[in-house]
């Protein structure tokens, strides 16, 4: 069976996050139902990550098996064809054939999120459901100095949801950067091979922390070194954070 | 009565334009509903621009009328409590005490629009209803060199709706600027005194002939000298029309 790999950008806002699951709509489900009805057979998609309710992709990754060989451009174009009328906010943007021993979870060199705040007084109107509003003024210096304090070999447990299924609360941080962009945004990027459940928007919101004086640089690596989930400050909202792009 | 002016932001999307009308909820209806909430009298929203439905605006500025002087903070505060609580997708991000003889309409000396296209060949998730979706490539270059065609003070007879109330179609363009951006994106930048009814969809899209080698920078001059409403490109769609500032 041919095996496709594509990139594929998503308005998490109406979905039950990336992975399928009974009685809700989520975007692998979109996504199997727009293959399966243009190849008329069975079809699973593997994901790079699996987003949680309401987070959003602009670069995704996946793969697929189809039962015969498709060009890239048709299955692109049929499943966006189908996407579409199905009204799902859902698009594949880019496919070609994956080559041997690809998988798009287990090959998966980095991921890099982006977690946006829209730190002013005024609630948000186009932003709403793509960015965290913060009407508090934050310190973006003060966030990312502190935010190094996170990047490096570490163990995670605090910044974990008690329903991650790792193996191991051990991770590599590669990235964490906070800076202020055009006057009002506040954008975090971060990399790591792979995150924790729940990490990014776990030290989003112990950022926040720090941004609004509430935290110091010392607090935050205190909460990483207690290793326990109560120590992190309030989790950040799903709908700031953006699954940007995979490396593999 | 102390008059105040504000900027407001929108999502034009749910709405039926700026100006109110029976039946259909329109921006300057929710605004309205706000204030009066607040101040337990009728109050008249007047707005620097009337823009159309499914239109946004990142800085539309308006006035208001009330029967006693509130803090500036305060009004922002109540009206903005109040819309949320309403689920609009309206916020006032300024207010403050107006000027003497101060007119949000006719006071103004300049408005600035932004068109956002976004040029690929996917559907759009995240931008949609936020951008108009072009799969062709456009040349944004020629795009920018046919537009300075338009930059000048002409009669815009052919880029201006059948519906236009304005006496005269005559209008000095003082800016009309496309350019490429982050790759996929092209803006186009309109700036005024005021336009038509229309006008800058109506430029957009005629553009947009150009952008797709449909017309050349000949053929847009020669649809300006038409003076012909047939001879406009097919309008621009509201979606990705933003109003952005207005100078005064």
């Amino acid at each position: 069976m041919p095996r496709y790999r594509f990139k594929v950008e998503y308005d998490g806002t109406p979905y039950y996050g990336w992975q399928r699951q009974v009685g809700f709509m989520s975007v692998q489900q979109a996504l199997e139902e727009a293959f399966e009805q243009f190849t008329q057979h069975k079809v699973t998609v593997f994901g790079a990550g699996r987003t949680d309710t309401g987070v959003h992709a602009l670069g995704q990754v996946a793969h697929i098996d189809l039962e015969r060989e498709w060009r890239p451009g048709k299955i692109m174009e049929a499943a966006n064809g189908i996407l579409k009328v199905n009204d799902h906010l859902v698009s594949l943007i880019d496919c070609e054939e994956a080559e041997d021993g690809f998988d798009a979870r287990f090959s998966a060199k980095k991921r890099h999120y982006r977690y946006r705040i829209v730190n002013r007084w005024a609630p948000l109107t186009i932003d709403r459901h793509r960015a965290w509003w913060v009407k508090k003024p934050l310190d973006a210096d003060a966030m990312h100095e502190a935010a190094q304090h996170l990047v490096g070999h570490y163990d995670f447990t605090t910044f974990r949801s008690i329903n991650c299924q790792a193996k191991s609360p051990m991770k590599t941080l590669e990235q964490l950067d906070v800076r202020r962009i055009g006057g009002d945004e506040i954008e975090i990027i971060a990399v790591s091979r792979s995150f924790l459940h729940n990490q990014v928007r776990s030290m989003a919101g112990s950022l926040k922390m720090v941004g609004e004086g509430k935290w110091t640089a010392d607090d935050l690596a205190a909460a990483r070194d207690a290793l326990d989930r109560n120590a992190c400050g309030p989790v950040a909202p799903s709908c700031g954070l953006y699954l940007v792009k995979v490396d593999y």
